[in-house]
């Protein structure tokens, strides 16, 4: 619809996404109104649509809706019809238009063998090409989501249980995903084998809680009982909990990325508090990349942990030189050149009496295509600082991701065309420092990275996955579309 | 929602509803605007939903709303995104609630073959147990339609190319269908064995066209060709049109109620045409019923036909006696007793100028229910009538129907539980007369009823079905529900 | 937004449009939901929006909104919030677009002597002259309806009581005005003194009813008191009912095309049946322009009362030649000239065999641009009609009303540029006839038109108006506009 | 709707909140487009609804939205509505429920003298005084909002120039308002004699801007020009721009709380920067209040620049102890008490991490009622907080505010009824400190308070009103309602 060149939106949206948060309860009194609290706290990881499926004991309910939980769950009368003690939800961020709610999970489907509600976080590598065996065998899809893939080789499993069916299921699958699963009886969730995404399970006055990240658990006051272990599928029936292990072992290769920018500071993943980690990756920064300056200003939000590292291990003041706005709804119209070339500053303002005069060290998570960087960078300089000095809380991001993150195409990625000196003048920096890979395992604990068998995926800063990516690197991989499509609305 | 008993619409509501009507063109420029035109010329067929398939060379477009064609298809931006030269399109009446679009014609899915859309006039009375065998074989439903059912049989067919799989999808299938479909090359249009329902061809400057009744022609001057036979399908090419007859050859049984209610006055069925076999069905009336009276007064608009017809026979004046009321939105809501006691007249009014000290034949199509029968009588007594004879254009109508017509279930229809005594009685008429069977089919120009072999079907007066009822007869008859269920909207 | 000549959906509304009509009682629970069976017993008076305005004894409330009344009133919320036992409506036809909600009636205001609500059919001749006058004074308009002005006079008046105030603000409008207004105490009804517009005085159960025709009284069983007299104003308290004549008498010159179109063919007008009356008048045409025919064709639904009459005068079978479809949507949109020079159909189809081979004659009620007329002639033509009379049941349209009717500007009328001749060669009939002035003033009942002092206003057939038009003839007549606007919803 | 106490949204609502921010340019082009973003940048100044007036030479233009300026003004057909090189804009907070766009401002009328429209920011505490009279002489209104009143003095002045018409008009005006104006000649710009509420002129390359705060000048890169002066008027014309001092001079009086929370830390009001006094305030408080502590951390985001400040005066490291979730839509509902008495943390987080085993300061704004800061200190405990010692950027707030700020009645303010002490106990903290008045006058760069003639409004700390509140004190202050009421939405 709108020309990208004329609006005014893609400002600081230049950031790498997590697409999808989980949450599910089994075993309490209003199921539903939990799960949207938990997807609430998830929010963070997908802003696009949430849907929730609840089981009231003989049927079950599926709402989904485009927008915000807060706006679209928070009805009583959606609540209301989302009945039971058992629930499962799911929140994602926008991908590619115009799928619409067929596109929202939990996907359900009634199976010869019963109601079964499925939703994941992660991206399924091989879906394409299991897709297409199944529409072979006469499997008809109703999405392009490749949860829905899922949900078709349940139903087609010649298994007869629900665990073996599921099993043999998630043994075709490959790439990241963590998920939770619902059936009349039992509540699933399953980390991949490399556990690239986090589950964790959680309990609330005895009732099991499956979710993505801790801070999910904090919002209702439930207790974190443990992450799920890589390959890990849990099973919850209202006899108690049991845990199963149907993959190969392998070692994890958790995505450090989720330090660095897509977890919420406040939450703790694979036992490490995750705003603890961005100030130990500021002081890393100060102590690799040190510079003479009068104040530390963070890129608001996402930059803010790391400063306070950096201005606690440096010793210069932390200032909030930068406004953020935080209303910022759709993309903003600008109906003429004459808008376009002002350099509207629609999501941050410069702080222009604590910046003028200034050598300022500006902190920033990550640069992506540059361009926001750019923007900034030049605003401060309006702003009256004497000298800019850029420091980035992350190694510099040169590759896609596959596992369920909304990454631009590989050549639009600022780093994996240029050098940091050729970064620093793009940006109009008097210097840039981004911190070392080997800084980034440092902060997270270890004592660098293991060449031989990386603890973590980082392949978004190494181009090194974990794993094969069958339908990308397939010659044909243009996907099908629209199945049983429903126009309208 | 709403109690029925609060509610003041359901007054004339009192009828059985054709529950679809589909149309299709293919080869021709704005083909789905053309389709718009015709589902508007059928939309007494169904007024709740309808749908569009389009091809344009490369890619489907569906669309698919909730409301009128003249409300829902005649946005620019609707038309727009329905490119192509081919199309197929649908519109259904109101059946069991809340399934929303996940329920509406035409259904498309990408098979391993290509895109296939379908849609459907009818009934497949044995739908449910055909769709428990798919799931057992893995196959996910998406909607509770009969006519997915089609789509998953052909999806999972072993036969080649796409006529043998629809062939072999079909022979499996009971009970009544009209149906048209699109592949990326073909039309295909269908009637069931017995050709139940209608389905005519046309043409317009030498694109074909399928459609449910002639008046869908008419409304863009389209040329009527001929009704397609019972049990044939039609594929048209673009290299032309072949004729295939799949089924077992079996006698004709088309819906008789079709000439008393279901079809447009101005369409030909059959060869015949409906408003003159509506006069010959109200002539035949005054034969089998004659009354003296001062003028005869049809309900409108359903009983005008039949009540010229009756006039002209009887010599009796022609009188608009009853004015109907047009604009009729949704349930009116009473909120108190005081008014839905008052007896309000939402359809229909009295013309008491006409009526008063008349002795009214009152000239109507069919009595389901009995209370709007009531309702109307009481209305023309208040306005005078010195005396009401009731006039029934068809024979009492005793039977559910299970192909494609939203019936009442048999026990609330009047003439299942009353003699035409105790009707007369109930709706407080001077005399009351149904048209008998033979009556009927001597008016759409048959000698009478051939008892051994019936030339149509009328199981709805005579309680004989001319197929089995498989889902229906199952002990087993619980639909499975809400499949990939959508919420929202 | 759609160009008309792109556009299908002018063809049958080439009418005259009355503008509005007006309903309120005074004492009854469940006022509003009264007024709303009221307003859709009116609704061919005015589609476009309606509005409602109750008094709970100690509040007003006011419901205005665009669409038809059972789309809109029919809602539980909207009836909940229009508390009280006193309530007016009023329901209008579009005029000149794009103002919205804030011309919808009735209006409402605070006067410093309480709440007043006014609505009213017909159109104040000399409201933008007075408007001026009144904004010269300060006085600020937020609405460019005339009815607004009427409140404004009573605003400003120096008068003490409600009543003075409001004669004192009546005496000084010009035109046609037949309103009903509401305080905290009275309902209060009054027709202009020429008494252009009808309403009537209604009872049910002892409540007091104003509506503008007797079919509102129908829908709800109230009983018809009496017309109001010309001039005369009634004010309905708790105490009863007074009736004033605050204007200088003068002669009736009722509106004589709402015999001919606009009123209900079941309403009772100054006395007199309107299907009796346009029956007389098709009897009548049959005298003044016979015709040797095989049957007598209606355009639906407005000819056919006089069609009847012309029928049974002459002799001539009634026949459904033409069907109409009611389902008429919005706009249909054409997307290229492919359709648009099809001649599709949407609103009228012939009845092929019915008129194959006969000799035909058409009634229709008038003729305004003609271009509708000349399609139907054209489908009856095309249908196989050997020979096409059309006969008009009134004399040709040759002015434009000023009295809220929509019409379109006088060089558009087809009569005020052709002949009677040159019309029947421009619509394509064998041959044309239309109602001499004297023959409709015979079909009402007068032995013919009083050329001295005409007993209607029929200024659209002689261009003779009887009020003098103040804004039209002022060279100064352009509308100031948008005054406290509204945007967006 | 929802029962307050039966949902979960109220947690961090606990603040006084400005009512308005405005915002004009005049003489460029694209000029709605500007306002769009000025007010988005004003965004946090009210957030219910929006208007914009435009003129373009020959017709003014006029859109008002319920919504964020994000959601509402971004579309394309809004901005695309509003042409011209001149407009004014407002955005506003939501007040007492109900009354929907009638009360969104800008206000337009069309008067004798031509179009005016007015926005303002304040509350004139007189208006309903004025309007009673303005109603006995006959004036209209449509709406309840303040700003109508001046558009009926404007419009009923006997003055002829529009200037002179204003200043007649304002002079009758008591309380706060800084307002914007625009005629078809004519920007305007008025602040109140004491200079309540900001107002700032701006220059953007030679278009001259009036704007509630030099933020949105940033945004767009507009030049900040001056503060208008308390009293004054500025008249902006294609030649230039005039000042007129039309009121008794008096000396200033600006609200102090502006500094506190209202404006943004960005902004510079009455030349001072607003973070910096925030710290200030920070650093005053660390002054008067020392604890000693582990961590410093705010109620984020309000408490942020104090707790800075406070960190750095006390030497005490600034944690981000307490994560805000910015994604907060609608009420939530929580269907039963089970959700309800779990303490759900919908807008903060804490980091447990951070807290635990810690002495914590937490640092925020104001209290206004109380119950946020119990909830948030709770939370802090929770996490295992050793010692929790609340300091407050502000004395404590006593007395409501009439200038156009929603503030609850006095009797709901925490510190209007109990003791520091009690407040302490209250909210279950080790230790409770609010800045003291001179400390906040000395923050801002005051000696101190000046008894006699305090520099600044700060009634809401002292209970001393700086003008009369005539509305209020009055007996007869029952407001009069909807008058030219719109239902509808």
């Amino acid at each position: 619809m709108v020309d990208a060149a004329a609006s005014l939106s893609t400002e600081a949206d230049d950031h790498f996404h997590d697409e999808c948060g989980v949450f599910g309860i089994f075993g309490r009194q209003d199921a539903a109104a939990i799960v949207t609290l938990g997807l609430h706290a998830l929010q963070h990881r997908g802003q696009e649509a949430a849907g929730i499926v609840s089981y009231d004991g003989s049927q079950f309910h599926v709402e989904r809706h485009v927008g915000l939980i807060g706006d679209t769950f928070t009805k009583q009368s959606v609540i209301d019809r989302l009945q039971g003690t058992r629930a499962i939800g799911h929140t994602r961020y926008a991908t590619t238009g115009g799928a619409g709610l067929r596109n929202v999970q939990p996907f359900f489907a009634e199976l010869s063998t019963g109601g079964l509600a499925v939703a994941h976080n992660g991206n399924i590598t091989n879906a394409l090409t299991v897709q297409r065996t199944l529409q072979k065998q006469g499997s008809i899809f109703s999405s392009t989501s490749d949860t829905e893939t899922i949900l078709h080789l349940v139903a087609t499993s010649k298994e007869r249980d629900i665990n073996s069916r599921f099993i043999e299921a998630i043994r075709q699958l490959e790439g990241a995903f963590s998920l939770v699963a619902l059936t009349s009886k039992k509540m699933i969730g399953v980390r991949d084998p490399l556990g690239i995404r986090p589950l964790v399970l959680g309990d609330l006055d005895g009732s099991w809680i499956l979710a993505s990240e801790t801070c999910a658990l904090d919002i209702i006051g439930a207790r974190f009982v443990r992450d799920l272990k890589p390959g890990e599928m849990v099973v919850v029936t209202s006899k108690g909990i049991e845990s199963h292990f149907p993959f190969e072992p392998q070692k994890s290769r958790f995505c450090i990325f989720e330090y660095v920018y897509f977890a919420r500071p406040d939450s703790s993943v694979e036992g490490r508090n995750v705003y603890d980690i961005r100030k130990n990756i500021g002081a890393e920064l100060a102590r690799e990349s040190p510079v003479e300056a009068d104040i530390v200003v963070p890129v608001p939000d996402s930059g803010t942990p790391a400063a306070i590292g950096f201005s606690q291990e440096a010793g210069i003041p932390f200032e909030l030189g930068i406004i953020r706005n935080h209303y910022v709804g759709r993309t903003f119209i600008s109906p003429g050149d004459s808008i376009r070339h002002m350099g509207v500053k629609l999501k941050h303002n410069a702080n222009r009496r604590m910046i003028e005069g200034k050598r300022v060290v500006l902190v920033d998570d990550s640069i992506v295509r540059g361009t926001t960087s750019q923007k900034i960078v030049q605003m401060v300089r309006d702003a009256g600082a004497k000298e800019v000095h850029m420091r980035i809380a992350s190694p510099p991001t040169r590759a896609s991701c596959f596992y369920g993150v909304d990454t631009p195409e590989k050549a639009k990625l600022l780093a994996s065309r240029m050098s940091i000196e050729e970064m620093a003048d793009f940006i109009r920096v008097d210097s840039l420092g981004f911190l070392t890979i080997d800084g980034l395992y440092r902060a997270v604990g270890e004592a660098g990275r293991n060449e031989e068998q990386p603890q973590f995926c980082d392949a978004c800063f190494t181009d090194q996955y974990p794993t094969r990516l069958l339908d990308h690197e397939g010659a044909d991989n243009v996907r099908t579309l629209s199945l049983l499509a429903t126009g309208g609305q």
